[in-house]
């Protein structure tokens, strides 16, 4: 298909790197061209992926990356590389005329200052961040269709932000006080060898890792004060789940209005999330699961007015691999192609 | 679409009825028009499958088995009930002119007495047993496409049958003597509510638990027996994996000729599986893991020849759900109805 | 061993009185002479626990409950049955001269309509609430030893009261405002056969399930309240884990003193459990894991200030079935029968 | 107390140190005086095993290996360190007059030339493997009380070689056509940091890894040839489960006599095994499940006569970790220390 769509994937050895692979053997009219590591440059994608054997992405041989290749070779490209080498990349390919989507958090923070205070790095290349755009499509769909340049956003990121966005837009709850007591599978971690990933350090356990201190924080700060218009802090702490995918968000949230009902609330949701395929707002008394999500774009939310306390808890579970990360990038691939939304990318989760 | 073909589910509250309907909501030309339970009807499908809600599939209501009606309603009906509840309700719905996909084990024996000695009920419909067709299509493709009434495999033959299949009808190995000792995730065990299966009785174990009685012994004796071409008994051996979905088994037999290297049985095997495009023979050195056929229709086979005592040990890996029952059975419809084979199948597994 | 304290277990069949097996056979001066269960009355112990084959726990006979029996046999009864009806039995053995240690909920609410709200039966026995003592060593070893009737503490309880004791009696945190939000493994949901708890519905999963709801809530509440003196109101909710044993809670509190640094809420923890075996509070920079509590008596506990915010962050972990259940209740028993709270518990945990 | 037994461990950072260490905490008269580390020492053993935290074990500082040091300070040392490594460090360590527990394979094959084909590396002190005991409680006893050094069986051999013991020494089964299909958990790989090794390449997730070639080949082939009293070869193979702990081995062999019924066989089992705490001859009808024995020094060995075949189907599970390596060397110490062989090792499983 000669009017098909030249995908570049630089950095495929991670977890993101394989879903992305993954999505794209189902896509229609995308098609991945190159995949670049400088470990495993030479090989054919399925000699590190057995899995993709027999799949025609498999057969794509892993080169080095090399900007000028990729700027003649692909439409656009995604970065799944760690940040820091992603911005010097991203500004390359931006230069050949290459739309590029950025899976890395270099061009998430609008704030160059506050970027340098979590990542503890020098940002290169800010005169991008004001051209980049934060790529949640229920929030931003319009920018992205015209974007150059995609910050993709974080897995957790991502569940916080839907989960409060109705809330906090329409004021139903107090901008202060706010906790996001995040829990994800263990892929968030990434492929590294490490000892503390290993399946006997994880499996059977569960630990909290990172209280106040996950750089994803100012990323959720930036976003959650734009749609209260007010800046807002957060308390986000995250833990470990001996799952391969899933992150599940339990928010806790005080209600303005102590005597607005449930219905209400979800009514409100229901109207912002109305049209966006992949928000489910939940019927009252069901709660999100991570396995209902698990594969797909859904971003699932359960609502609970706790009356003893006044406070509105919000629960929202997405699939941090997929919605968190290389599904959500080809979301946005897709609209900045010029295609709906929802080309390619799976219909229903796998259960169990 | 009107020229959809138009399916019927009679079982919908097990795992291989939350599969069909996972798959289906991928499917381009069949829909999935009926889904029955007799404890369940009346609601919609997302009420007791809630990953489906928003999903086209879930809103179908869960309507109580009547054959008048899915006659009337399917081109297609997949019967996933207990075998002995099948053989009837297929006979009625081919009466009716439907095309049926038996899912139960109630047509996979061609002997009727072979059958009610292993599964110690009475066949009451031996005069459909001569019509229906074993749905592996590696072996029977012709013959499906052809079918009214497709006996699904067993999803432990499935893995055993691909395994042996080359060596058995290339005489490589000996047709005595052979042990397949296979391992099955827990979905295998049914969605009953049972202690045996609980999570804390299941996880962070493993167990044997059918050496020599399991009731797919026949279906698989009758199936290999054919392709050596003379009566075959197999020790056929079955264990339970802490994981959700896959079959892993390896099958130990003897080469008759102990001087035959593994070159040449490797290209045995991808000769018989050449145009197959569901079967992937691994790379010498290269072993399968259940994960690398997650979701998907592939059976990956290894093989490995043990110098030392003669032996070809084969290892076959699929997923229990999609490959050994509902994904088989789409593939069976699908050329029952005239469509490619791969028609609406996933074509990637899901990593992690 | 004559001088040897008898003890009898009511109800065996669960994971709190397998637990309690499994804990009884290491013990050195108390012994288990009944075990009870109207299903499996007539069988070996090890029919139906096949771990205790060759154990003398495993050989010990089960019988049907009957108090006189019980009052004769023994010097010490457990309760592991479902509450309302472990109030009756606990009259009767109490009546006979037996201690009893209650493992439901039946006597750990103070006030009777307390009770009655949160679990919606009747209490009959409510002139036993005010002669039962809440075993938690920590709060309340000396009455313990003197209690001819214990109501073993609830598994989160145990891990969200040890959690904010130092921090609520010291006055160090708000008493208002206060978040736990639970983590559990899945043998805190009991041993029967529900679909929801089945290997293949928990297993790469994660969810939550009681929110603001848990009847484990006004427990909390009261004995917070008694530390704080002051009546507190609790957002307690809680979430299910793919683990076998363990629980974390992360708590979420507000410093008093913003300005007060994180040593010295450190060393208010250390001091508050200075002499207590089983509280280990944790180096600055470290957070509990489940597994680092496997099996044992431990509660674990992480300390950490969010500046941002002012919050304290408090997590503790715990062995649900351990120290959350069975393992305190055989603590509690040798507290009221002489003996040293550690003899005979696990000394360190299993890892992995 | 001055009579204790003191206990040196070189090599402290595996799984293996790990379960010594959660062993030798609950010893009564054994205590771990010297642990070493190249790589960690002068930490308190605590600060590599959080769990080990106010126990006693875990504040013993980690110090660089030094012969003298230990020789001084140690009754017994236990290697916990790669073969070749170990031969050295044992003949060191007997020069000065120390026992010895080796856990590697240095001292497991009595042919020199056998383990160097194997193991790839020269054997440096072959003069040792005549003294060294196979410590194997069930079949060297005697040996063991005697013995200066002890080579602690391999976890696969020690399920594989108990398994087939009563068989093969009573000449029931053929010594030919002997299929070993073994699986085991991921701490027998070890806890070194490896890709293969994390958590999302191995939950939910099975493979066979090694086929005939596994290195516990030779040794479980000697120790099953001086039972039958002839050379055997056996078809070893390995397989990876998604489980902390547990070995379980689906030992596939030919009855001499196709009539021997199972009684008979069970009868031969029992008697071989009469008198050893640590193996579990389970009832007819019974079978293995690697929870039951888990944290434990068990032996449970269901067996199966196929009748269809006449096959003699033997299944053993054991934990790898205690009765695979570290239990099994601490009850050799207790032998070796004119101890009762069960001294201050766990009486129950802990289940789930």
């Amino acid at each position: 298909m000669s009017q098909n769509i030249r995908a570049g994937l630089v950095g495929v050895t991670g977890y993101t790197g394989m879903e992305l692979a993954r999505l794209m053997a189902h896509h229609p009219s995308m098609e991945l061209v190159r995949v670049t590591s400088r470990s495993e440059a030479g090989k054919p994608l399925s000699a590190i992926y057995p899995f993709l054997q027999s799949i025609p992405v498999g057969e794509l041989e892993i080169t080095m990356p090399d900007p000028e290749d990729l700027a003649q070779a692909c439409d656009i490209v995604f970065l799944a590389v760690p940040h820091k080498t992603a911005m010097e990349i991203a500004a390359t390919l931006l230069d050949h005329g290459v739309r590029v989507v950025d899976l890395s958090a270099d061009f998430r923070i609008n704030d160059k200052s506050v970027y340098e205070q979590w990542y503890a790095v020098e940002h290169t290349r800010p005169e991008l961040l004001e051209t980049a755009v934060y790529g949640l499509p229920e929030l931003y769909l319009d920018q992205i269709a015209e974007a150059r340049l995609i910050a993709n956003p974080g897995c957790y990121p991502t569940s916080a932000i839907l989960g409060l966005a109705p809330a906090l837009s329409e004021s139903m709850v107090a901008t202060d006080g706010i906790v996001v007591d995040s829990k994800s599978g263990t892929s968030g971690a990434g492929r590294g060898a490490k000892v503390g990933t290993l399946f006997c350090e994880v499996h059977d356990s569960f630990k909290a890792y990172g209280l106040g201190t996950h750089r994803h924080t100012p990323e959720i700060e930036q976003e959650v004060s734009k749609l209260a218009g007010a800046d807002m802090t957060v308390s986000f702490n995250t833990h470990l789940l001996p799952i391969d995918r899933g992150i599940l968000s339990t928010i806790y949230t005080q209600l303005k209005d102590d005597g607005m009902d449930l219905a209400t609330v979800r009514a409100a949701y229901e109207k912002f999330y109305a049209g966006k395929p992949y928000v489910r707002v939940l019927p009252e008394g069901q709660l999100p699961e991570t396995r209902f999500v698990r594969g797909t774009m859904f971003c699932d939310i359960g609502l609970v007015k706790d009356d003893r306390t006044g406070r509105l808890i919000i629960v929202s579970a997405i699939d941090n691999l997929c919605r968190g990360a290389s599904g959500q990038a080809l979301a946005n691939a897709n609209l900045m192609s010029g295609l709906p939304l929802e080309t390619g990318l799976p219909k229903a989760p796998m259960m169990p």
